[in-house]
C-alpha cells in the first residue's frame, strides 16, 4: 500500500510538515511496510514558503525586517532559481506579534514593505513575487508598506498620516512621486486563501478585524471605505469589490494599485507549483487536513482542492482534522471519504493544541485499523 | 450487509436502548438497505433489567420501595416467567438518589431489603433472583437489607444500630433469630460488574467511596473489617477476601452469609441468557461500545465481552465510546478492530453528554461510511 500525506498546517499547534510526520509516524507504527510520501501543503497562509523549499523548490533564505509595530524581527523566505521570493506577510506583520503592550490600530505593514524592498535590493535578478498574504494581524489596507516603498499620504495640513489605522480616514491626497521603483518591472502573484472583498459587512475588517484586536469595526471599515476612494480619484480604479482585497487587512488594494500584481487562489497555485497531482498518482490513500474544518463551501480550503485533485485520479481520501464538529450529515464536505478527528473523548481546545503531535499520531493508527478492516470483509 | 448494534449504557446520559437506537439511525441514513438488529445489553450495572424485558424476555413490573435515605420511589423489576426476578440494587439505592441533603454516610441498602422482601411477598412462585449490583450509592455491606429482612445488629447497649456506615463498628452482636424466611429457599444470583473485595485499598469504600461522597475513607473501611470480623465470629466463614464483595457498597457479603447465593460476572451471565452468541451468527459487523473506554484488563467489561464472543466468530468488531482517550496503542484493546470515540473535537464532559444521542447518530453514520471504503479499495 502507497499513501500520500498532505495535511495542512494547524494553526498555532502544527506546520504541516509536522502534523504530516505525527500522522506518518502512527501509520508506521501499526503497518511498517506501508510506503508513505509526505508533502508540506500551504494556501497563501502559514507555511507557503515551507511548502516550496520542504518540496525541495528553492532555498530558505533570512533577512532583518521590522514587524507590524516596526520592533526588528528575522524574517524568512524562500528564493527558487534565484529569479522567485515566496515572501509571507506573516513573517513580519504577523497576527502572532500582536500583544497588550500595542494598539492594534497602531500595526502597520510599514515593515512588510521594507522587507520586500530589502529582499528586491539583494536580489536584483528576481522576477517574481508571489505573496503569501493569509495569518497577517494588520489591518491599514497596505498604506504601511506603500509608505515604506516612497508613497506618501498627506494629511490636509500637508504632513504625513501615522501609520495604523487611526489616520487613514484623514487622507487628503496620495502623493506617489517618490515611489521606489525597485518593485516596478516585477510580476507579484498575491496568493490569497480568502475570496472576500475590501469593504462591507463582509470585507476585511468585519469579517478578521475582530480576531485582530480591533475593537471600533465600523469605523476602521469606513476608513479602509475612504482610502479606496481616493484611489479611486487618483486612479480611476475601484478594486474595492475585487475578489481578494480583504486578505491581510487590504493589503492587495495596494498592491493592484500601484503594482503588476494579481489575485491566485493560494491553495490551486501551490498544490500545482508543488505537483501535487503528479504525487498522487501511484498512492492508494491520500490523507489530507486541516485544524478546522468548516462547511465544505469555504473558499479555497486546501482540504477540499487536495481532495478535489485526488478524487480526479479516483482515490480515496481521509482527512484528519483538529476540530471536525461542524462535520456531519447535511455539512459533510462531498467529496472526502472520511473525516476523522483528533478528539478521542472530552478534551479542551488548549490541551488537544498541546496534544496535537501525539494525537495526530494516534489516528495514524487509526487509519491502519480503519484500512485494516477491508481484508477482514467479505 | 448485516450488524448487529449491542453497546453498553452510556452511564448518566444514554441508556442501552437509546445509544443503539441512536447510532442505528445514523446507519439507516446512509445505508437504508443495511439490516440492523439491536440488542439491550448490560453487565450487572444499570439496564440489566432491561436486558431482559427490552429482549423480550420477562415482563417490567412496578413496586413502592424506598430509596437509599428511606425515601418513598417507585422501582422496576423485570420478571421472567413468573418464576425470576431481575432486579437492580441501584433501582433503590442508586448513586443518583445522593444528593447535598443528606449525609452519605446515612445511605443505607434498608430500602433495597424492603423491596426484596415485597416482591417475594407478591410473587411466592419466584425461585430465582437476579440481583444485578451496579451503580449503587451505598457503602453500608448489605446490613440496612438484613435489617429490613428481621436480622437485629446491636451495640454493646442493646440497642439497634442506625443506619448506614456510621454504627457499624459499634456492632456486638448480630442476632438472626428474626430474619425473615420468604428468601430462604431461593436461588440467588448476584450479578457483578467489579471483581474487587470487602475491604483493603483495593476494596469496596477505597476504590468507590470517594464518588459515593463518603469523605473518611480508612474509618469507613475499618468498618466493614468490623462487620467482615463479627461475620466470621458468628459463622466461621470469612468471605471478604472473595471477589465480588466490594460491589454495590460490600452488599454481596451480606447475601453470602445469610442466603443461598453465589457471584458472577454479570456480562458473560447476562450475554448467555439473551443468545448474544446466536445473535451474532449471520452478521458481517458487530457494533459494541461503553460510556468510556479503560483498559481492557477491566474485569467483566461488556465490550469485552462481547467482542470476545464475535472473535470466536470471526466478526469484525467496532466499539462505539463517550471518552477514548486512554484506547490508544499499547491501550488499545486486544480484539476491537477499532474504536470511535462520539467526539468530533474539543467539547466539554458536559456537552458530550448532553449531545450524546445526536454524536451518535453521526457516529453511525461515520461507520458507514468507514464500511463503504472496503468498496473503493483495491
Amino acid at each position: 500500500m502507497k499513501i500520500l500525506v498532505a495535511i495542512d498546517s494547524f494553526k498555532g499547534s502544527a506546520t504541516s510538515k509536522e502534523i504530516n510526520a505525527a500522522v506518518s509516524q502512527g501509520i508506521k507504527n501499526l503497518a511498517p511496510e506501508v510506503h508513505i510520501e509526505t508533502l508540506s501543503v500551504a494556501d497563501g497562509g502559514e507555511g507557503t514558503s515551507a511548502a516550496f523549499h520542504e518540496n525541495g523548490q528553492g532555498k530558505l533564505m533570512q533577512i532583518n525586517a521590522l514587524d507590524l509595530f516596526d520592533r526588528p524581527v528575522q524574517a524568512n523566505y524562500c528564493l527558487i532559481d534565484g529569479k522567485t521570493a515566496v515572501v509571507e506577510v506573516a513573517e513580519t506583520a504577523g497576527i502572532y506579534y500582536l500583544n497588550k503592550e500595542y494598539e492594534s490600530n497602531q500595526a502597520s505593514s510599514f515593515g512588510f514593505g521594507k522587507m520586500l524592498h530589502s529582499i528586491a535590493i539583494e536580489n536584483p535578478q528576481i522576477e517574481k513575487f508571489l505573496i503569501g498574504l493569509g495569518g497577517s494581524g494588520i489591518n491599514d489596507a497596505g498604506i504601511g508598506m506603500m509608505q515604506a516603498l516612497g508613497v506618501s499620504f498627506k494629511k490636509s495640513d500637508g504632513s504625513e498620516i501615522g501609520r495604523g489605522t487611526t489616520d487613514i480616514i484623514n487622507i487628503t491626497e496620495i502623493d506617489d512621486s517618490g515611489l521606489d521603483n525597485v518593485l516596478k518591472d516585477k510580476e507579484i502573484i498575491l496568493l490569497s486563501d480568502v475570496k472576500i472583498s475590501l469593504i462591507g459587512p463582509n470585507g476585511a475588517t468585519f469579517v478578521f478585524g475582530s480576531q485582530k484586536g480591533i475593537e471600533d469595526l465600523a469605523k476602521v471599515d469606513q476608513a479602509l471605505a475612504h482610502y479606496a476612494k481616493k484611489l479611486y480619484e487618483k486612479f480611476g480604479i475601484d478594486y474595492s469589490n475585487t475578489a481578494g482585497t480583504g486578505a491581510a487587512g487590504g493589503l492587495g488594494i495596494s498592491f493592484l494599485h500601484f503594482f503588476n500584481s494579481h489575485f491566485v487562489s493560494g491553495g490551486e497555485y501551490i498544490m500545482e507549483k508543488i505537483g501535487m497531482e503528479e504525487k498522487m498518482r501511484d498512492v492508494d490513500l491520500v490523507i489530507t487536513g486541516e485544524g478546522k474544518m468548516d462547511r465544505q463551501s469555504a473558499y479555497g480550503k486546501l482540504p477540499t482542492i487536495i481532495t478535489h485533485l485526488a478524487k480526479k485520479q479516483n482515490k480515496i481520501v481521509i482527512a484528519v482534522v483538529g476540530d471536525a464538529t461542524e462535520v456531519h450529515q447535511d455539512n459533510y464536505p462531498t467529496e472526502i471519504d472520511l473525516v476523522l478527528s483528533l478528539s478521542r473523548g472530552p478534551i479542551t481546545l488548549r490541551e488537544s493544541i498541546l496534544q496535537t503531535k501525539k494525537l495526530a499520531e494516534y489516528t495514524g493508527e487509526d487509519i491502519i485499523r480503519i484500512m485494516n478492516l477491508n481484508s477482514r470483509l467479505k
